[in-house]
This record gives C-alpha cells, sequence and structure tokens, in this order.
C-alpha cells in the first residue's frame, strides 16, 4: 500500500525569492533551455555524442567549472569540479539519443530525418538540468562560502553502453560522498523506489554448413542450437520468480534453407528487481545456452552486453529530494501546450489519467520501475538519490516518439527547471547540513546489508566504443 | 532392385522319401507340434520360461542329447549337445512370449487372458522348430556316421533380455563353426538381408519437487529435464543418416500437476542398419539427454536396455539355406486353413498382396528389415546364416493378435515344419561337405572388414531377470 | 505493506464465562473433539467420506438440527438446519481426506497404512469445529431467542471434487445471507486476503498406433500432439499476467517406446487471483492443445476437471470474524505439546520462524494465498467471512504428513476449539445486529462490482462420484 | 544396384567426319564457346539475365530461327524455332547466374567482384551447348530435308524463379512432342534417374509488439508463432517418409529483445522424391504453421516460393540420348587442364575419386539427385530426356566457386561440347525415326500412371520478376 501525499503547489516564480540557489538556476533557466534544445537538435547515440559532450563542458568551464574529458576510456565521458574538500556531491548528467526515434516538436509522429536518432529518453533535458543545477549550486557555494566540492559527471551511453560503469571501474566515484540523480519522466515523483536490474548479450552458436537435402547428416545446425537453447529458456520461466523477465531475439537464423546453418545469433536480455537474484537466473540462461550447444553438437560463444544493477534507494536521500521538490514546486501548462498535450494523448493508445506537471508524487513508496539503468550500479558505490520530473506528457512512456516530441518543447523545458530546481535545493541541505550525509550513508549501508557490487562488465573491459 | 526367384514346389511330403533328414523330421513332426502348441498354451514372459525351457530341455534329453542348464547366469537358458568334435553346428532357439498379447487360436480378436502373455512372435514355433531339426539332425549323425557336433541353444528372453548376449560373453560361442537361425513370419524367405541393430534404455530425470502454485521457482522440474532432452531429439532427427529411427514413450511423467515433478521417465530406443552408425548416433541421443538435464537443473541417470546388433548375413550359409529351403519346399493351405486366413486378412486394414506359403523367396538381396534380434549379436561372433518361414497368414505382421492366434494354429505348425525342413537339410549339406564351413568363415571375415563386435551390455552385466 | 495488530491474548479458559455462546461451545468442545478424532481415524476421500458424513449429521440431527442428506446429487452433501427467517447464516464444513498421505499422530513420518488416505488438510477439525459452532449458536439462539436460521452445510470433496458447486447449483445457497467459514493452518489469520482462482482438467490426444521402426510414417504421434501443445504452453508463460500459474504432468506418454502414441494424457492447472483473468488464460491454454491437435494431426478431447473462483472477501465479514477472534483469543501449547512441535519442525527443510499459537494476525491486508478452494464459489454468490486457525504447529504446511499428524493431535484440537469460538461470537454478532448483514451484503455487491459468477462445471454436469 | 556400362571413347574430333551434325557442331563450337564464355563474364541473376537472354536471342536469329522474346509475361523469356510440322523437338536453355558466387576462372577462391553473382551452376554452358546443338540440328535438317521443327526455349530463372513453369502455363510445351536437356555436372551420365521435388516459401508471423520488461503480457509475440510452428515441424519429421526433406531459416526474430516482436519470418523448403507425397508433407507443415499461429494468438501469412515436381523420366528418350552420348563420347584434359584439375581438387574436402570426363556413365539405373529444378515440371507435361555432361572437375558440386571458375574455363567448354553432340545426335535419331517419339509418349503415359501436373504456381500468377 502506498501512501501517497499529492500537493498542488503555487507557481514557480512565486518562491524565487525565497531562497538563492532558486534565483540562481532561474537566471540560467533561459541558457540552458537552449543548451537542451541545442543537443536537442544533434541526436547523437551512445558513445558517439561528441558534440552534446562538448557543449555541456564548454557551458560549465565558462561557469568556472575545473573540466577532464575524455575520463575512463570514453572520448565523451567527462567530469567538472567546483570548490574543494568534503563533502562531494556528485550530480549525474546523460546525454546520449535513441536510434529510429528521430522526431520534430510537434503532437504528430514526424520524423526529422527518418530513421536517424532521437532523444526519445529526454537525455538532452537530463544533462542541461543536471548542468543548471551545477552552475546555479557552484554560485550557492560562492555567495554562502560553503565549504565542499560540487561535480557534474558527463556519462555517456546510458542507453545500453553503461558509461557510468567504466567511471566506476576509474575511480571516479571513490571519494564522492552522495550523488543526486533524475530523470525524465510523465509525472513528478520522488519515492524509495527502484529498477530492474537488467543482464544481457549476444550468443553465438557455430555450427557446420552442408547440403540440406543432399547431406543434412553432415550438418550440425547452428540454428538447432539456438532453438534448444531458447526452447529450454521457455521452461526456465516457470522456475523462477514471478517478477524476473527474459527477453530474446533472433538476430541471425541461418542464411539460405537449402544450407545447414553454420552461424546463429541469439540477442537475450534478463531482468529481475534485485541483481543477486538475477545473478542466479543468468547462471540458468548460461546453462540453457549450453545445452543448446551439448545437443546440438555446435560451439556456443557468449558476447557480454549490457549489465546494469537495479538502484538501492538511499531512504535520507530520498527525504532530502521530497523536501526540495516541495519547494521546487510542478508548473502548469499554457494554452498553447495544453494543446499540444491533449493533441498528443489522442495518439496514445490507452486512457491516461495520470497526474498532471503541477501535482507531485512523493511518499515512501518502495516497489520498482520496469526500466534499467547504470545509474543503479552508482547507487551500489555511493548514497545516491534520485527522482523523475514531468517533462512529458501524461501518459507517454520514454522510447516512443511522443517522448522525443516532449523532450523538444517548452514543456520538456519546464519539467527540466523542475529537475533543476530539485537537484539545487537537495544539494544546498546537503552543504547547510552534513550530518545529512552521515545519515544517508548509514542509510546506504543499511540497504547495502552487507551486499557487494557485481558486475559482468569487468575493470579491464573496455567500452564498446564502435 | 532385388532378383527374385520365386519358385512353387510340389508338396512337402512328396519329398520326403528323397533325403533321410527329412524322414526323420516327419517320424518326429507330430510329437513336436505338440511341444509348440503345449508352449503355446503356457506363454511365459522373457527369462521367466520356466515351464517352456524345461519342454524343450525334456525333448531334448529324452532324444539323447546332453543338456546343461542355467547357463550364462539365466535360469531358463540351456544347451543341449550331441556328436562330439568338428564342425560344431549351433540351432538357435527361442521361446519367450510377449506381454499383452493373450489371443486364442481363433481369426477374430479374442484373448485367452485378457491382459496376459500371448505369442505374438511365435517363438514357440521358433523353439520347437529347431529342436525338432536338432533331433532330427541327431538321427542323421547316428545314421551317416558323420563327424562333429550338433548343438540346440535356448535362448531366453530374445524380446528386449539378450539372452544371447549373456551367452556369448559366457563363451558358448567360442567353439561353433556355424549357427543357423530362422524366425516365423507371413512368408518363406532367404536372402543376404539384414536387421536394424538397435539400443534404449530408460533416461531417469531427478529434480526438486515444490509447490506449483506457491514455490514453483523452489522446484526444479524433471519432467523439464525429460522435455528439453525430447525436443532436443527432435531437432536431432534432421541429422542422422535417414534410415535411423528414434522413438521414445513417456513413462512417467510427475505424479500430480500442483506438485513441481522431481522425477521423469523416459523410455527411449534407436536403431539403424550398421551398429557402428548407431553408436554415433547413440552418443547424440546422450547428449540431449545430458542438455535436458543441464538446462533444467536436474540429474540424470542412464539405465542400459536392450542393445542388439544388426545381423551380418553369411553369403555362404544364406547359399546352403537357399538351397534347403527349395529342397524343403513349401506348403498349401486346406479349406479350412484357407478360410481362417481369409477371414483374418479382413482384419488387417491395408490390402495384403503377399506370396503365399507355398512360395519361396530365394535371392541375394541385402537390405533389412526393421525388426532387432540378439541373433544379431550371434552373427557378429560366428558365422550365421538366418530365414523366415511362412508361419503366419500373409499380412499378418509380429506382435499382433493375428500373429498369437496364428501361432497356436496348423498354418504354424506347418510353417514351422518348413523351417525345420530347411534347417535340418543345411545342416546336413554342412556336415558332408566341411569345405562349405570354411568358406562361409571367409565369407563372414569378408563381411566384419576387420570390425568388432561390441555392446553396452557389459561382460559383468546381470540378466535383468526381475 | 500490511498492517498487522498481533495481539497475545490470555488463555482461553479464562474468558468462557463472558459469553453465553462460548459457554456452549466449552459444553460440548470434548464431544466435537472426539468427533473430529473418530474422522480422522477413518479418513475418506471426496465423495466417498460416507461415514464422515454420517457422524457429523448424526451429531447435528441429535442437537436438533433438520437434517437433509444427500443433496445436489452427492450421496455425502448434506444441510443441517435450526431456527427458522431471516438472518440465514450458514457455517461451511468440509470432511474429505487426500490420498496418500495417512499418518499417526507422530512427529515423525509413520503412515497408518501406507498408501492409504490421510487428514492432510485437516477438515476432520473443519467439518467438526464449524459443527461445533452451529450447536453452540443454536443454544444461543434458543437462549436469547434470536430470530433466524444457523446452518451447516456439510460440503464433499473440497479436495478437487468441488462439492460447493454443485451445492450452488442446487439453489442451496439461494436464500443465504451470510457464510462463515475457516480452514486450518499454522496461523490464526483474519484479513482482507483472497485465494487463487484455478481451473483444470485432463487433455486427452487421440492418434494413429503404427510400429515406430517399421512405418513411423504412417503413425500419427498422440505423444506429438501433447508435447507440442506442452512447448506452446511454455512460451504461453511469457504472455501471461506474472501471477499466473500453469502446472502440468503427463499422465499418459505411451505404451512401448517402438510403437507410435495412440494415446496420450496431460493433466494441466491453471491459476490467477482473479477468476476473469484465469478465464482469458484459459482460452490461450486451450488453443496451445489445439494447436497440438493440428500440427500432428491427432484429436484432442477436454475432459473438465477442477474449477474453483477466487475468494472475494467480505470486508465487512471479515471485521466481523476479526472481532471474534480477538475475543476467542489463541491458545498455548502444553510442555508435552511444545516438545511434539520442536521435534516436528526439526523434520521441516526450512527455518520455522512463523507466529505461535498464542499469537492472532488480523488485517486488512489484501493479497492471496496460493490454495484453491470451492469456498471462493461460494463467496462470489453470498457474502462469506472466511479465517485461518492455527491447527498445526508453525511451518507446517498443508497436504504433508506433518498436517495429518497434527490434525490427530491435541493441538490440532485446541486450533479447532479458537476456530468453532471464532464462528460463534461472529454469528452471534451477526444475528445480534442485523445491520451488519445489511453492510456486509453492500461490501459485497462493490467487491463483485457488477461481475457475476461463472464457471466451467455446468449446471447439468453430474458430480465425478467415482 | 546398378548396372553400369563404362566406356572410354576416342578422342571427340577422330569421330566427327562421321556424321553431318557432328561436322556441324564442330563447325560452331567456337563461335558458341565464346558465347558461353560473354555470359559467364557479364553474370545476371534470375529474371534479369537481359544481356545474356539477348546474346543467345542475337545468335539464334543469325542462324536462321524465328524468335519470339518476353513470353510468358517474362522479358528474358524467348522461343527460337525452324522448321515446321511434327515433329516438334523443344531444347531447354537457361542461362541466369547466383547471387554471391562471383569467381575468376582460376583454381584458387578469388572473386571478380566480391558479393557479385557468379555462374556456379554452369549455366552459361547450359544455354550455350543447347543453342549451338540447336543450329547443328537446323543445318541438319536443311541438308537432309528433314520434316518437322526445332527449337530452342531461353527459360530464365531456374534458380528459384521458375520461369519453365510459367511457359508451360502460357501454353507453350503444348504441340511439343519431346524435351531433351541436359545440366553441367562433374561426370557425364545419362540414367533413368529423377530430381526432388520441392516446394518453399515464406511464413510470416503478425503479433503485437509490447514492452517485453513492462508489460509482456499485452504482446503477442510473433517469434513465438514462427517457434511453435518450427517445433512441431521438427516432431513432424518422424512421421514423413524418410526420403523426406525439410529445412528453413528465420529470416526475421524480431528488432530488439526488449520489444515483444510484432513481426517474424520463416523461410522453409520441403522435398520429397515424389511430388504426390511432397504435397501430403507439404498439407502438414502449413498445419504446424497454422498450429504456430494458434497457440500464440499471432496471425500468419504464406508467401508462395519456389515448387517444382521431381523429373520424370522418360525410358525411350533416356536409351536414346545414351547412344546419342556414346557417340559424342568424352573428352580428355590437357595438361595445363589436369594442374588447374588437381590444383582445384585439393581445395575439395573429402577425396574425389569420382569418373574422369572421358568416362560415360550410361545406364538403367533409377534413384534420384539430391536437386530440384523446374524442368520437372516440364517432363509432367511433355516427354522429357536429360542428360549431365563433365563440365565441372570430378568432386565439384554446382553451387560452388569451385563449379563458377570451372564454367569458365575450357573444361567447362569441353564439357559442353559432349553436352552439344549428344543432343545434337539424339535429336537427329528423333527426326529419323518417328516411332522412337511414338514410343517416347507411351513411356511417357506409363510414367505418369495417370497422374496430372499440380503446382502451387497457380496459372494467374505473375512471375516474381522484382
Amino acid at each position: 500500500m502506498r501512501l501517497l501525499f499529492t500537493i498542488a503547489l503555487a507557481a514557480v516564480t512565486a518562491m524565487a525569492a525565497d531562497n538563492g540557489v532558486l534565483g540562481h538556476v532561474s537566471a540560467h533557466a533561459g541558457r540552458f533551455g537552449e543548451v537542451a534544445r541545442q543537443i536537442w537538435e544533434t541526436p547523437e547515440i551512445g558513445f558517439r555524442e561528441t558534440k552534446s559532450s562538448a557543449i555541456l563542458q564548454h557551458e560549465l568551464a565558462a561557469n568556472g567549472f575545473e573540466v577532464h574529458a575524455g575520463v575512463a576510456g570514453m572520448p565523451t565521458a567527462f567530469t567538472a569540479s567546483y570548490g574543494s574538500g568534503k563533502p562531494v556531491i556528485v550530480l549525474l548528467g546523460e546525454f546520449d539519443a535513441l536510434p529510429g526515434l528521430s522526431q520534430k516538436d510537434l503532437p504528430v509522429q514526424s520524423p526529422v530525418t527518418a530513421g536517424a536518432p532521437g532523444h526519445a529518453c529526454g537525455h538532452n533535458l537530463l544533462g542541461a538540468a543536471s548542468a543548471l543545477a551545477a552552475v546555479a549550486m557552484k554560485e550557492e557555494i560562492e555567495a554562502r562560502r560553503f565549504r565542499g566540492t560540487i561535480r557534474y559527471y558527463g556519462t555517456p551511453a546510458e542507453e545500453g553502453g553503461g558509461g557510468k560503469i567504466y567511471m566506476i571501474h576509474a575511480g571516479l566515484f571513490q571519494d564522492v560522498d552522495a550523488v543526486l540523480a533524475w530523470h525524465p519522466a510523465d509525472h513528478n515523483k520522488v519515492d524509495w523506489g527502484s529498477s530492474l536490474a537488467n543482464n544481457g548479450g549476444k550468443f553465438r552458436f557455430y555450427g557446420v554448413a552442408s547440403h540440406a537435402a543432399a547431406a543434412p547428416e553432415r550438418g550440425r545446425s547452428a540454428l538447432d542450437g539456438a532453438m534448444i537453447m531458447l526452447n529450454a529458456v521457455e521452461f526456465l520461466r516457470e522456475h523462477v520468480p514471478q517478477e524476473t523477465r527474459i527477453h530474446y531475439i533472433i538476430t541471425n537464423g541461418g542464411s539460405a534453407p537449402n544450407i545447414v546453418p553454420a552461424f546463429a545469433e541469439v540477442s537475450l536480455i534478463a531482468r529481475n528487481p534485485e541483481a543477486a537474484v538475477l545473478e542466479g537466473v543468468w547462471a540458468r540462461v548460461m546453462k540453457c545456452a549450453q545445452a543448446g550447444a551439448l545437443a546440438s553438437e555446435t560451439r556456443m560463444e557468449f558476447v557480454q552486453g549490457t549489465n546494469y544493477a537495479n538502484i538501492l534507494p538511499d531512504d535520507v536521500l530520498a527525504d532530502v529530494l521530497g523536501r526540495a521538490m516541495q519547494k521546487a514546486g510542478g508548473y502548469e501548462y499554457t494554452p498553447q501546450e495544453r494543446e499540444f498535450a491533449e493533441k498528443m494523448q489522442k495518439t496514445l493508445g490507452a486512457a491516461t489519467g495520470g497526474a498532471g506537471p503541477e501535482q507531485l508524487n512523493i511518499s515512501h513508496a518502495e516497489g520498482y520501475t520496469s526500466a534499467s539503468t547504470d545509474a543503479g550500479d552508482v547507487s551500489w558505490v555511493v548514497p545516491m538519490g534520485a527522482f523523475e520530473a514531468a517533462t512529458f506528457v501524461p501518459g507517454v512512456a520514454p522510447h516512443t516518439w511522443q517522448a522525443a516530441a516532449c523532450a523538444g518543447s517548452s514543456i520538456g523545458r519546464k519539467g527540466m527547471l523542475v529537475a533543476a530546481r530539485t537537484l539545487a535545493l537537495a544539494a544546498v541541505e546537503l552543504f547547510e547540513n552534513p550530518a545529512e550525509i552521515h545519515a544517508a550513508s548509514e542509510a546506504y549501508r543499511k540497504r547495502l546489508a552487507g551486499r557487494t557490487w557485481t558486475t559482468h562488465i569487468t575493470k579491464d573491459a573496455r567500452p564498446p566504443l564502435d
């Protein structure tokens, strides 16, 4: 049972004067709105976000941050730092787009360039809002002479590439006290929720080709290997915890029907709310693949793909963010925005009775979303608080053309301001009250309960840059 | 392409005077007809043929044979020997019935005792005809003072138990020069044909039970193991030589649907015209079973069942038998027998245009029947000639109620005489002309082509007596 | 999140004087303890509970109830009624045992008769406790001159036979205002929970037999039909709501491996917390079965088995029962009982940290247990309240030898008294305050939300008595 | 058992003077060798053989044939005719190349253009040799004033497109008395053999996409449809005649693992030596596909692909061709050709003990090759004789780079001459002796045995030109 405290707040502007940091956010809001739009106009997929990364680096450097680019072996990864000493607070930024989801800022499906990438997960807003909060915070540190360090981490390729994992391996989170993160959504929400841990990759089967009519007995079918594996996976479904997800496609199922396939490839992802449970499931998926190879006398080779941990919520940082969002407030649509929203909602199949952007959903609810993110991995190595801000029209799901359209619209940019304000207010509270950081660390340790982070993206692995 | 020389011969009785041994067969025909009927009336399944074995032992001992009972660790196995020195000629006898095929000697389906065994493979005739030939031959040896030994081997449990294999392991074929064998059928035939090698057994899967609704994820389904194995076997079919056969049943598929099955059992048989090819296929079936266990996290245990080699035909002994059958001749139905045959043929689904019992099919045709027999194993360790005699109405297949009915009728006993006469005449030719035995041995070596007999029924295995 | 109010109560006896009806329960407790033991000693499976039903009928008649036996076409079903007019309150009684679970009243596995039935679901206690409550209530009606009717329904074959469904079809619940039910468990609990709806039956495939080596192409494998169906069912798992359960066994997988199976049979059960959702899932299982027949050119025949609806909790009756259980109280073990419990817990695999019999778990928690019951169907046609009482040692699950042992022990009989007292107190409250019955009816209508009860056990179906 | 008469003949040139038509072949051999090479140098795939078709049309027109281009709705199909009245003898020509098999005329793998088509089935030789024979025959008709008509049919897209089937539908074979055909091979052979009938196409499954982690229950997996179909096909294998072949690939197995596949596609071919048996098998494959759709709640759509009948051999025309090939003779390698052959044979995996190009394999052997051809369809509507000529190095199989290399070499052109001489000599015999044509027609009718040609390429189907 979830206890929800939904609060309709007065307009954002009315509160600006109350707090210095919100004033800084307002001062830079226009500029960073432009930054978000600029990244939206040049959508770049994971590890190739050269321009997007450069734009953000430029803004942060121009505002007095010390920028290190190309960190952790990734050309588009960077850190930007201001201040010194403890606490060290990191704001996470992402900026990669999704392939094939090019879309104009219109409430009808209309790609800018058919087949091109698009910002259907709103990472243009994500990267820009965190940068805006960092700059506002830097000005607040200056103004109030806070001790400590604010950092912005530019993390590439969240959509499967797992840039943050390489940054963890590179030690970039070792001296960090708290991480604050957010994600675009169709609502404003802070809770104690989590995400799904996932693991995936390609299972390649190698057999022996033979003429399928003249000498099938001399062939060893790689496709048989894949089929036997996948049949076994179907039987596995009954015997894993019901929250588990296993899904796959066959990316190569043979080259010609009259040739016994010498090669076949399966792309498979498994998920579970708990990384440790997922490990057990994964070991069994692997056995299914081995069984496919064994029974078909083929060879199986596994190529590691995405592997993200579930988010470990930090109860204290979630409370800090909840308070911050209450102060930050939601926003209301202009008549034009309302029209845009209504038109868009008509394109959605199902009814959309979700909360509007003026509402805040703040609670201690646990549970998890079906998404997976490499921010999950960060949350296993350092206390992390995360929230969602309403950048999409209610009812719009990420990875849709509707999300891409919102991410380029004024609605997206208003939601981005909710995020920036929330991040900035939370960071101020942490600088004001170092005891919170200690409490967050305790809460984090309690959640870990002795467990340690593990990943299949090994320390010596190189990012799949191409 | 088969070259068939089909010869309609004059009635059997007309030829009796021509040859001493046929006279001896005629003299004992009535008695051994009674023996065959007596065994038919007390059908006993493999390794439990106590009465059937005792009847045959009694007749052979009463006719001057030296009988050794309980050989090779099997209570119902025996050897009966007459004469001394080389050559040593063995006639094979079988006498086991089949479960569930009880049937009266009528052309309509009517069990004597529902569910009880019946002689649906005609082994009552097989055992009696070979014994009759042995007794006739003994008298011919006496009459013509032949040097050498005639033996009758009482071999239990041909229907899956493989009695002959234990007799091979016990060394009982080591000093044998030639083996003559026959089998009941719906036609008279001598050729260079073979049989199917087979191998089989039970695949037992052991899992972990769990409540299937409350905690399926804690169970490991033994039935899943069996299903994954069998699915893999289906994929295997495309990639084995097309003459291969693989067939199975599920003998235990779980105990209650709301319990994850902790046990499941598959009974599977594979066959191929070549034992060596079958070995390769079998190794792959085993991998499928291992894959089933691997993918389902269950344990697989294999219990060896029947494993029979294909018959290696001996070209020379086949020619000797062909000549013998030409002299032995076929037989004609009485009006009553014709009526019986016609009534029975109406119970058969398909058209039955097969050759009648008066016809002889003698050729050099190769090929194979779809049956499997442990006489196949004998043929790998000593030169063996084998043929079929028309004990069943044309169109009747073994292992049917129709075959069981014929095996108890006068038709069966007439076909049995064709067999006894052919065996006796062939044995006489071998005693008369020892060069044939040498030639048979050469032909045998040529067929072997350097291969040696192997079996999964290991030398230290104990017969599955219960 | 569940809010639990766990209350340790003073001993039962201390409260006896407070309330007339508890006095009546106490007065008859010894006698009905003997009844429960007597039924335990003569365990009878569903529809064959002749003696068990007779014992209960006898007791109720002897206490002034009007008994109708053999109702709804079932020899062991009966109704027993006292009083007249509204309200009509029904207490449900069950008394069938489970096959193969014979067990002595000892904390070690030791069947009375190996393979015989046993009361491993505690229905001996269930039937006796409800009868005890009915008798106590009858005396309270007399004493306080309540208007209304108390009834006891003897419902056979809860373990798969669905006796209550035939009683619904027979109209026996048409004039009923409220039903009170309970079930033996390892804890005392009242909440707003539900059970799983289930549906099941046998899928019979009919093919064409053929010799699997000689002519497999002439056969149509019934086992193939079953395997293709079941493989399809495995693929279905991914695409049904995750709470769904589908489990099956293969009850006939062919008769001999060398014969293409002409018959195969699958026993399958599907479950879901919502009967309506289950209907959708079931339609798809049926399509899988049809697909198996279609692809294998066999014929499929479905034989309906158990089909139980999920329990619709009645919020008001649950509250009434919660208050009643608080008054009824739990109980404490004697030193001997504690020793018995500890010995038994050592035979359980997992740790058993459950609440003791002195604790009461009363809440508004929703959720569901993984069990299915035909009491679920009753709850769709009349307001029903249900609870569990601690008749089993903590950690003991139904359908185990441990449960059967407890059901025969003094622990079982103490738990049975918790149940009888709770039932009696709740019935008194309903008689005292008819507004509760109206409120219960409102709550029931709200839960129904316009839905109506459906079942695959059609009105003209006859109970599977043999 | 095959009876082979293998005859080593004297060199081809020595025989030229013996027969007028061989003289004509010799006279044009150089020119048509160039034609074959020219087509080899411009390999064009089925229905796009614009240049190849034009070259052949040009040569035939230049030699006095009346050419009709673009017949039967196919731009590259044509007929070329000379003479008038009966008999009408047709020589079949093919000229399409295979995709991806570009290769230089060298004994090492070396494409002219990687990925481009190549003449790996030797159709450049096939088309040129038949045209050469046609021209030689035309000169013989003129010289000997034969009555009757010689035609050359330019038949496109033998490699899957089935050009000849559209030509049958267009009535182009209605007045034809006999068809003579040949195919490049690694040996010279005339017998009574056949080919495999085949049928194939694409099975497209349409489902409903859904997020595979968030809402798999809302999706209907098209890939599930394909998997269930293919699993069922695997079970089908046991129950079809053992000579049957069924082989498939998965051409589309979903687009992203986190999306329930809305589309999947299987490409499947089935084959059997008998078109009628194949029809029965095909109907069952179709049921498997329907079962896949039924069980997965997806929609299945079948797109017809190649459907070729098996060749019905004409015993009389085979004898005519056998005699002709004996007169035509084989050929010997030059030292350079021997070196080429030996180098190429080293690139072949297995031992290559096949007969050399100087040997002729002429027999009445039946049996079939594992290939399928639309010449098979022609043989069901008109008497057809077909043979193979040694254009490839012994051991080289069609559809390999080695075959493409040979087809461009002098070895290919020498084999082409064997074919042209055999065709021409056979045609002369038929013109000389019209009784042969009558006998061929009788033999054809006997083979048909009342059966009629059927095809899934319906009369109103349009050739898949693009």
